[in-house]
């Protein structure tokens, strides 16, 4: 029997991953899809321009969507939020303090020192920041974050490698693709034949973001990692697939042998619990001149790992690389339905 | 009276932006063509694919195209050089063991400690390299180059810096257009909607170029200047104008304004000779948030200016910003013909 | 003395079009700018997402902003209108009523009885019309409207076939840029790496207005062409240009030879009346088999020419053959600008 | 056990996607790849420069490429040619002549009046020529060919409106996708952001093949179909998909409704023979004023489908519509390989 859950936001080109993502999953069935007011009522493939190439799934299109409140009747205890920036603080909050366990992809919570902030092969036992959660803010349920899209990619990339040589630094350009701005999101008119060098809010979310997701839980904390991250963020003609060039100073030395041993050979928790959406290979690594490309390596596991590629010594840091990942897979909708299936799995979410 | 000039490599991609910018040049007047062999004796408008928005001028149309070899009747002494990689090599030596003056736009000598490197605002002292080479060549022509097109803006955009603030790191990060790789060059299904980490050959350009560029000339060399670059280099799927995203670190302490007004002060010996395709302000800064771009700034000054843009300061090194510059006019034909017009000034090309 | 104009809607994407091209215009002088009421009284500068590659002009930056009503200082007699759909049919009204002379590229009276729809090449003497609307309508000013931008390139291709040889049939299919869609227009997320099969209303704004245009004037009226046309349109991911793929019958035997003749000595009233923006050759004629194409034939003419290419007999009707123009020049901006020359050359604007 | 099949031209672009669809076909197992002399003997990962976004299938990656002559050690009756043109012609024979069943996806042999040209759910009775063809060339083996891509999807649409209503009249306009070009095929700054009017001999293709495709076998030939067809094609910068504008003139009435029952009520040979590769619903029709789209339609059926949609009145034909198709799949080779698995549900392949 599986557990029944509701998106938030579910209109959204990230509410739409969630859709799809959540199409057949083993442990979950959608049972509530939530949007704003004035599409509440509407069966949801009228509220809902569809911008998925694979058509949207059977049982979404009549499902009557309702308005995202926790009065109305989700008939679920677990939600997954896609709401946009400025309205997911206070109705994720307001889900929290109603029961809900709230699963979200938005930006709001994630740097609040009570909330985990979670990528599961990254940082699992950070989940332990729930008690905090609880305690402080007398909820009977729950926020759980899940990182933004650059960063996603970034940190499982620089996880092993952190474990095991110590990062101290880590120089970031992105090249990120137009779906990562939503829908309608950006102009044809701004992006066709350009590159826009600027992401709002995007170098702040991985200069900061990166530091809570390597950081150590101590006595119900989290203590961010002691590295310096500078970052670039630039928008691409490019649909899907953020592309980053990385430099990368450790503690300790490293070969290019360990560091791509270390890459090929990380497995964490979601693989050892065996979550459905983990991927086998969480960090693929390439060995050609010119890969990671977004034409080739998007899908790969799909659109759940990170692709590394083009390792070399770096004349300023120790070692510069090339990453790639999918933003609204991994990146989005289903890193936080990863981060769902953790709390699954760890008995955070009751059976019923 | 016109000095009379030629182009080697003239149905190429560079070769025809020679071709378009040296139309109605108010000093120079180009008498002959050159290709391959295959082409030899074609009129140029049958030679060439015209690949520029802007029709071929007219006196190009049938001029007929020489076989690029000394021997030809080229009927001028000052020959500029859009030769392919492989060829540029052998083919520029004998033009100027032959006598002639060659202003190249290849890579193939750029480095040879004999042979100037130039950008006219940021070192054209280095033309005093041209008595060595000639003394240990014993040519009666020579051959001074012009940087590679990424480097080329990057240096332009750094010279004034260093000459503040004195570098001692540059962290870059380029995307570059198609237009750079030539025609046909990169295929369509290579890059449409795609990112190519990748540009063969051009991060050890840009490690190595700028060094030279930034040095100094001391008893007839060049002694390369004490800073450590590190480049990536892509290919994005814009047409023409190189975006790249910087970071530096200098010896002496300085400020973001102080950095804004030595940009905006710079002007150099182009400027103060009149040289005719020097542009006004060599460097363009933009104040706001998401400038420079390819499709508003790449044709500022003609394309004969680097545009910056985003001066904010970096976490690992003390500010990083945004570069962007037109790859096939001044980081191509148009930096050459500038070189020209130096040497021109200088006296170094007889005016018969 | 130049006359003074004013911009209606004029930091839309048309708007700017507007302010670019009368920069420098010898005949008026901008003195005016409107927008919506919420951007009254800031410069145009703030108002204006400028969207155009060369730069804002200096005149215009510091222009305040006027509401676009009558009863603002305009201090004008004569407009250009780039009003969206919806609020030009009030508006133009409204200033047509208070005395103002209103050249309108909206679509809002262009089948209007009374209002003349015109491309000064193929029938500025529906001008005549305004005497019609004056009559009728009582008002001491005047609305002349320019084609959609489709339309006017297509009509500007038949004028001469059909003066020559008689249209009865006209089957179009358009491949429009994403700039006809205005700002921010179409998402990038629905046309990169796309085509949309659907523009709203273009089709029988074609299959109407062409018949419009190339109608004939008697007592006071436009009796309609007898043209059959169909136009199904497209969107792709082009900046600027719309090409079209156009078969044709006519009531006259025509060989390829003489259509050939009929668009390369075509002329009209705005060359012998040496109008500023009118271009020298309205149709130009390519001989390759490959264009015209909007990469290399969108800016001959400053974008005021039509230009046409692989004519050859069609197996179901007489001729097939490609177009292509400007769509935000001609066939817009330009279109109303020459519009607006025409009725200064004809006497219809009072020179104070 | 499963019949063994080779591929003749392996390594292009089309080539590629013969390897991708038979990985894993029920019926087929690839045992030879051949491509030309230069690459025979390297391992397949190595002569090619895959081009697909799912990785190479590993039984292909170190399969040694064979010379594409008879001679080769095929080990296998059927094979799949992907030759390029000028080299199909005489290749294709000598297999045919050595004893191998060739299903060509070239278009040398298409309109020999002894060679099917094969669509299975069109016309598979035509596999009656193969009689014809060896009686005529005493081969012991014989070509069967696919259609072009435009045409391939062009008449998959019209066969039901034909059978049910007889054509007499079609006129089409495509937008052909870049992959339709081979590797490398057209140049990036050919095609990004512009249209190419122009695909060669692809109009003379779509008018002449879609003839023979809708003919009638009589007594051993086929008798073309009496139907006039108008074919302008063009290349514009999208991956996959040809968008096809289709008008359509009938010998007997017959009204939107009934032709959008003939679509969705389309049902062949192929489907009845439950063919593995063969689409459930041959053609799909959209509802929505603005598809079928590349972006959403062009994988449902897994590419082996024609997506229709706007169908309306024509002011000119009786009906215009808009149709889709992926031109590397249906277009190339899923459809040679639907022939190829009609060949064995006939009888025309021996099972060992």
């Amino acid at each position: 029997m599986k557990i029944r859950v509701g998106i938030l936001g579910a209109t959204g080109a990230v509410g739409q991953r969630f859709v799809q993502l959540l199409d057949g999953h083993p442990w979950f069935e959608v049972v509530a899809l939530s949007a704003s007011s004035r599409s509440a009522g509407l069966p949801y493939s009228q509220a809902c321009h569809w911008l998925l190439d694979a058509p949207m799934p059977a049982w979404a299109r009549d499902m009557p969507v309702l308005e995202a409140t926790p009065e109305a009747p989700f008939n679920c205890s677990l939600v997954f939020s896609a709401l946009p920036g400025d309205l997911a603080s206070p109705v994720e909050e307001r889900f929290a303090a109603a029961g809900y366990l709230v699963c979200s992809n938005a930006s709001a919570h994630r740097l609040d020192p009570d909330v985990p902030l979670i990528i599961p092969e990254v940082n699992g036992e950070h989940l332990a920041l729930i008690e905090t959660q609880r305690r402080g803010r007398k909820w009977p349920g729950f926020i759980v974050t899940s990182a933004n899209c650059s960063t996603t990619h970034l940190t499982l990339a620089l996880k092993p490698l952190h474990a095991a040589f110590g990062l101290v630094q880590v120089y970031v350009v992105t090249m990120q693709a137009i779906s990562g701005a939503g829908y309608p999101g950006i102009a044809s008119l701004d992006i066709l034949g350009n590159v826009v060098p600027y992401v709002g809010g995007e170098e702040e979310k991985m200069e900061r973001e990166t530091l809570k997701l390597l950081g150590q839980l101590q006595d119900g904390q989290v203590r961010h990692a002691e590295i310096t991250v500078s970052a670039q963020c630039n928008r691409v003609p490019v649909r899907d697939g953020h592309t980053e060039c990385v430099s990368i100073r450790f503690r300790k030395r490293a070969t290019a042998e360990e560091i791509q041993r270390a890459w090929q050979g990380f497995r964490a928790e979601p693989q050892a619990l065996g979550l459905p959406s983990a991927p086998v290979h969480p960090i693929l690594v390439r060995d050609e001149n010119d890969r990671p490309q977004p034409k080739y390596d998007l899908n790969t596991e799909k659109g759940m790992a990170t692709t590394v590629g083009r390792l070399r010594p770096c004349p300023l840091f120790d070692f510069k690389f090339v990453l790639l990942g999918h933003n609204t897979i991994r990146g989005a909708a289903g890193g936080s339905i990863l981060n769902g299936e953790l709390l699954v799995a760890k008995g955070w979410v009751p059976r019923t």
